[in-house]
């Protein structure tokens, strides 16, 4: 047999494996793991390297409208061009649907824009904004046969909230179809009530963004969130989750028997609250919501990554620019945070921080990582196994991880849309060198080789986590 | 001194010690405890019985208007005389708020009914359901200075429902002015998606009130009720908790170090959902909200009890005849169990119920009785020390009980207006005999001495549990 | 009638009350209470203060012998006069069996030296150090017979520890009389295995006294020493809780509906595992088991008084000298930590901490106050009603509290036998100035009236905390 | 390339992945995995089949003495003969050390019961009985270092429990070596004090093995355990834990971030103490400790399984033969309970058990299966990658499952040495039907083609999940 490309020389690394061995890729599938495998037209070599099925991010926002007009740094292109360098070869962004809109008007919106621009495969999870009989009665039932399987509800945010009511009807769609419900924690009610009391004080810098939105603000929903699953009787997804405290939630509703996916992400391990009371708006930079906690939380996460409460980490990628005149350091309600955009970059920083900060720190080993980053993100939102592992007939997508290589976070060095990074001067060790997409060698050696459209989009199966 | 009266002989019992004494009593209030008295005009010979603090409900719905135009089965005169034989001399039904009417509106008929027509002394909760910019700018805060100093909140029923914003606009007003508040936590939206299912598959008979208000739903509105109050940072009472997770709930805000006062009621003590099933329509003899559960609950109520998370053992008095035009019978929206109206009577009841089952079944011992009928529900809605204690200088409202008076449940000797009592047939063991209000002494071995109009209405202080 | 001593003027608190009242006394007890009492032969004015019932410490250690030949800082003298300055009317020492010896022969010991040397009443508490068959199966039934109602089993220290049999054993006489035991938890063989740890690395200094007993090794013994009375099926006294962690277990052994009684000391309250760390072997001034922990558990410490957890408030005074050829600077084995003797005075400081630290920063209202101090001791400990409340026909045992009075402690004014107080120049405000034992009064105005021998030995029924 | 063996058109199934593919086996290690793999001199066609790594079993006991001069059941070449056909390829008994012998002494004796007598790969656990310093100091030190990297010490049975002083000193050895440690949590003292009782009371049918060894006993031993390893700071194995109690301790252990492996056992998903219960002496058969419980803690212990408590799914294979003279029937002290010997057969079940059970009924999924039944007890114990996974490198010791085969439980047709098993009449589906040990076929369609001697003994590295 001849091959299209054979990875040589590599440490093998999956959700439960680590182990040497070669593999040889024929039509972008991987058909052969082994030793002596004979010859192939290209060939990398990756002594000395881990080969990962490559990363999977499925909490990633791009080119969606944010109130004020303000426009997201992020383009499809840049977007899953920074994913890529990143060390992903998969992204799940967000189709928003817009009040009044139809869910097909607004996913011709994305695609278009996706179409031919993307450096990675993507796909798409619906936002419902909208839940008219229509949508969820015709609609979405379709969509999710036509493989739109995951859609995400709010709890906060004016425009976007449901009603308890509009998101057990959603759900109930989920349980009629197979689909997947992801839920953003958080009280709206709860969180106007506190901006109030912060505005009758005058206090308006970007740190009371962190103090309006409190812990108990997110614990409150996500015991809602499960308890409307349990009573539509569905698993469900916690995104984002940055504390102790919604962990625990998490954690009773397992032990009450329901099933909870949840997720984490960077930010809550490495920023604090403190970082939002930055010098002048300086703390714009760190506005996300849920804010960063405190040191307490961070541990809270990290312990929730190795004792199994997370089976994602995620990065919520959501880029703004700061010094723009639209960007959160001007924003249109001038020195008020509410005006300031939720959201900060990271889809390429994701990977490395986990890595550095959790496997060489010896808080998760190598298939956890794996399994977070990768193969339970296919396995969560239908994408397995086509994605998110290593095994004859699957997608070779795969990640070169150099675990000894050093760098300190530059944004000048990365490849998004946004001016900054959360994370600049944080000094990490483990970053991808070269990445492949289907069997095409996207980045070698830290140089571009693929184009933008060799990504494309992909429909998703059920998904198997929810239903395991 | 000469006094008006002395209470011989008895055995007195308060939320801390039992001991023999005599009581004498001057101008409606207790001046001296002890032995060898001296005489009085009237005396009361209370050998082999214990003499307590006269009971205190502080949860009672009388002569409201119930949707549907149902009228409750209870006017001030029923009610109060029930609870009077029920050893009660101070009840506090609520005064409910209708849209659009203002609060003085409201009080203005609710005093018209009352005014005269007690035979107990009466107080008035406030339920806010229009809470209006200025219902709570002006009004509340007024009626709270007046003596007003207490109001419910509702998360289910249509008609009664807050939004979260409106429940935290409202606490913040007790906030501002030490007022109390207290919440009936159901999850409207939650119910209404399940009755919703229940009807799709035509279960419409009265069982399905319980299973459409699972304990999820109630659990739920729990969690948010205390994460609420922690945001706007006040105490509260969670009325008629029915289940353990709900105590879990509670116990949790309490080691948080919130303050959350628990209140219990004999129905989710003796009832379970299974008499919702009962022939034909008999079921809806006991649909009431919550609605009862199972066996494992009713321990985890009596737990509570004995542990201490409940301060409040409340009736939840809520009369409907069974068999009028307008009863449960025969609802408006015939066989339905939507249109059963809400509720069951249970003011005479209570205190027999605890004693018999809690006292002489060893589970609480008698200050405890004392402390969740009477002290703690004076000490709760700010009657301390007026009432709920036999010390120097409160209220004469004694009740002279009999513990060895067997009798057993008939709706027939019982002095309400309903025309049922769901715990007929029951046999308990442990009843008044002797009510004392303010001196007067109202009934005698049975007999009933008192006029309606000796009651009277009583403004009340901040609570005293609210801010220990 | 004619009265021995009226106190008039007072504020009363019981558990459950506060009113202003007078009392008078007749032949050690009290016979009435209210307004206008009569006359007395002799009165004391307590005008602008409260009358609590006097206070009861169930947790002291007099003259009892320390291995290595170190003698007590107190006798039954010294001892109980330091209590009456501190507001305490009886005390509960324990009498220690040493290995070999019988029940009575050690009980004959403590009795000659308390006899016609108390200013306080007393009652004994054994402590069962050799629990043979002839103790176990004769001796103790008998001494519960004849009042001796209580004993405590020990964990740790060599000298006292119980095996997990024995103390099943000691339990099963418990079960078998109705008498109530107590226990000291922490696992022995853990603090020798960390001892061992702790000499390897050359550490013994005092404050290695609180790094070898760890809270996991108080947490531990106190899930056994439940789990044991599960298993015995007897209630339990949980003596000295010094954290949140054991603090959980006792009440996630209530969830389980098994019956625990939990006490503080102020040691818990006020103190840390960083007091142990002065400079020199100034740290031994603070050498108690458990060891004072973290601000975090005392803030534990403070929740469990506020929501219930504990029952009892006692002060653990066991006390040493510090600058004695054989106190806490010079133990035997020189510059070890494990041969500083174990425990601080505290008796006179009890209950100022509390009231200045607890009610006066609104932790704690005054009857929960009298509550932890006085009733609840009395009650656990079967010596209620004669003792531990006002009411009639209980002995006139009352502390005249001045609740502003604000004295810096300084242990040149204590009455103790100690030559330090670990509590040296802590403000606080409200303390005794009257204390009346048996209708006598001991000290006035801060003044000793009394005699050695006044207080004498009081038998003890059942503890009716235990039978709740 | 050619190769030994291809396992052909069978679906692999690792602890992460399912995936159709060939294997292709060289000198006993997998070599190449994926299509079209070329040519071998031998093959195996496995359509419709999964393809799993042999199975694992850690929880063995073969040969062991058993008090009383009682004989187990199964000597080495039945026990692996059993585990053969139950689709194990390595099985890992305990070597037990008697007082008064050396570790080596021990092992001499397994080594030459094993040697040459195996169907399958072997390894041993240490049980330490008798942890005297030279043990401790140096023989077990060594033996780590040697291979022997787990040892198991008992906190029940008087002949082999060890006192907390000798557990906290036998991990003090792991701590220093890395060795891992296993604990049978029950509390001995305990156990005896019930046995007492019942004794007292002339309970003495084999149902009273249940009910003195209650919940609470392994509870509290399990809290102890866990305890003791914080305190010891190493890692820990709990073994067969049989319900929600036990269940809850690991979980808190977790929770305050310390390392426990949790292991369940079929008997605590199938049987209840109701089957000690039978008629006559009948009950012996299911005399295990712990015992059986109830059916909520079979639920509990799913639940455990489901959410990710346990690591490991063992059998407790402890086989006595009934009706023999020294067998169940017959145990020595007639008419007790006391003298059953303690342990049942399963090893031959275990896997058919689970899948059925759990994998057919959507309880787990098959990578967990996979894990917990192979790959984690690989890495827990050392073996790993060398056995426990299909990947390149790895053992051919592959399992051929037929998920559709359904078979009654019969011990007839079983092939280990007691004479029932405990599942007689269980229907299950999902049986391995072909067995490879090092890439030699062992069983193929049911029958027996290897010899005994082909399993050989497997010295093991340190664990991986203990320092994951």
């Amino acid at each position: 047999m001849s091959f299209d490309l054979i990875v040589r020389n590599g440490t093998i690394a999956t959700a439960s494996d680590v182990y040497p061995a070669d593999i040889a890729v024929k039509e972008g599938v991987i058909v052969q793991i082994g030793r002596d495998l004979g010859e192939a037209k290209d060939e990398i070599d990756a002594s000395g390297k881990y080969v990962l099925p490559g990363g999977i991010d499925s909490h990633v926002h791009i080119a969606q409208p944010s109130g004020d007009g303000i426009v997201m740094a992020d383009d499809f292109e840049s977007g899953t061009r920074s994913a890529l360098f990143g060390g992903n070869t998969t992204i799940l962004p967000f189709c928003l649907q817009e009040k009044g809109q139809s869910l097909r008007e607004a996913l011709k919106r994305y695609h278009a824009l996706a179409e031919g621009n993307c450096y990675t495969d993507v796909s798409f999870h619906l936002i419902i904004s909208d839940p008219t009989p229509s949508v969820l009665g015709q609609e979405l039932p379709a969509l999710v046969e036509d493989g739109y399987t995951s859609f995400k509800v709010f709890m906060t945010y004016e425009a976007l909230r449901l009603s308890d009511a509009e998101i057990l009807d959603t759900m109930d769609v989920a349980r009629r179809t197979g689909a997947l419900v992801m839920v953003h924690c958080e009280n709206e009610d709860a969180i106007r009530y506190l901006i109030g009391r912060h505005e009758a004080d005058g206090q308006l810098a970007p740190k009371s963004h962190a103090s309006t939105r409190p812990i108990a603000v997110e614990r409150e929903a996500t015991h809602r969130a499960v308890s409307l699953a349990e009573v539509a009787d569905v698993p469900l997804v916690i995104v984002h989750v940055s504390n102790g405290e919604a962990i625990e939630e998490i954690e009773r509703a397992r032990r009450r028997g329901h099933k909870v996916i949840g997720e984490t992400c960077p930010q809550y391990l490495m920023l604090t609250a403190d970082d939002l009371d930055g010098m002048d708006w300086e703390g714009a930079k760190f506005v996300c919501s849920p804010p960063p906690r405190d040191k307490e939380s961070q541990q809270a996460c990290w312990d929730g990554l190795e004792r199994g409460v997370f089976d994602l980490f995620s990065s919520d990628h959501c880029p703004f620019r700061y010094d723009d005149p639209e960007g959160k350091l001007n924003p249109k309600g001038a020195n008020h945070f509410r005006h300031i955009p939720n959201g900060i970059p990271g889809v390429e920083t994701r990977l490395p921080i986990l890595f550095s900060e959790g496997v060489l720190k010896g808080r998760i080993d190598l298939p956890r990582f794996v399994a977070l980053t990768s193969t339970n993100q296919a396995k969560t939102y239908g994408l397995y196994p086509q994605k998110g592992t290593i095994a004859i007939g699957s997608d070779a997508d795969l990640t070169v991880w150099d675990p000894n290589l050093t760098r300190t976070v530059a944004h000048a060095e990365m490849h998004d849309g946004a001016d900054y990074s959360p994370y600049e001067g944080l000094e990490l060790t483990g970053w991808p060198i070269t990445t492949i997409l289907g069997g095409k060698v996207m980045i070698h050696d830290g140089e571009l080789l693929g184009s933008k459209g060799d990504g494309i989009y992909r429909s998703r199966g059920r998904s198997n986590l929810a239903t395991r």
